[in-house]
């Protein structure tokens, strides 16, 4: 496994409009797409910057993982997100090096790509995600 | 002001060997530089990845900070670099939105850059660093 580049940087807010705001007027980005991923309990948005992105996760749910996050350590970096060409491969690969997986097996995340997260007990504390385009786009 | 990219993210580590050993072994990322940097008592370790950089921060004082934000939290993420033309000029910019500032002005930082820290409390949780290349390397 070696990914392309950081695909893009995961931050846990309190709320999204006001992060968006915060993003777009201290730091000049624009906010280019808001996006609900059920699946995870949250609304997203994303900035382009670089070969990277900023993604905002607000919680829409009280009881989902953003908002455990926020209840115990407050806002900031939830997660990074690694661009790999193939997310069923790489999971595979780091299996071998004794990594442990939270999803065994890709699942679609969000701008449609297939997406698998690592557990931080074996990545030396980053919640670290892997992701890649789906088959048909690449 | 507004950063082309994202120059490096920072992670505090127990051990640097152990942890370059990690990403080169499971990332398959090539570590191109230790470096001691005095001033903010750690060793770092540096890796390319894309247009970005990973930084690995290991402390050389039991209270440093990089030993306090593990005390307190565990190894992971400690901070955002967004690379800027001009950290003094982005200074003053972010000081105009009413931006809580650690440094007022540049000081030196790892890789001959100039760096400045802004306070998480005022940046939705993230600890922030601005970087520029000094005047002469533009």
């Amino acid at each position: 496994m070696k990914p392309s580049h950081i695909e893009h940087i995961g931050l846990a807010v309190r709320n999204l409009e006001e992060s968006i705001r915060y993003w777009e007027n201290v730091f000049g980005l624009q906010c280019y797409r808001v996006e609900e991923v059920a699946d995870q309990k949250v609304r997203t948005a994303f900035f382009k910057i670089g070969d990277t992105k900023i993604e905002l996760l607000e919680s829409t749910d009280a009881d989902g993982p953003i908002a455990r996050f926020i209840d115990k350590r407050g806002e900031g970096v939830h997660h990074i997100a690694f661009a790999v060409d193939d997310v069923k491969d790489a999971l595979q690969s780091v299996q071998e090096k004794d990594i442990t997986l939270i999803d065994a097996e890709p699942r679609p995340g969000a701008e449609g790509l297939q997406i698998a997260f690592l557990h931080p007990k074996s990545t030396h504390g980053v919640l670290t995600e892997l992701c890649s385009k789906p088959t048909n786009e690449k």
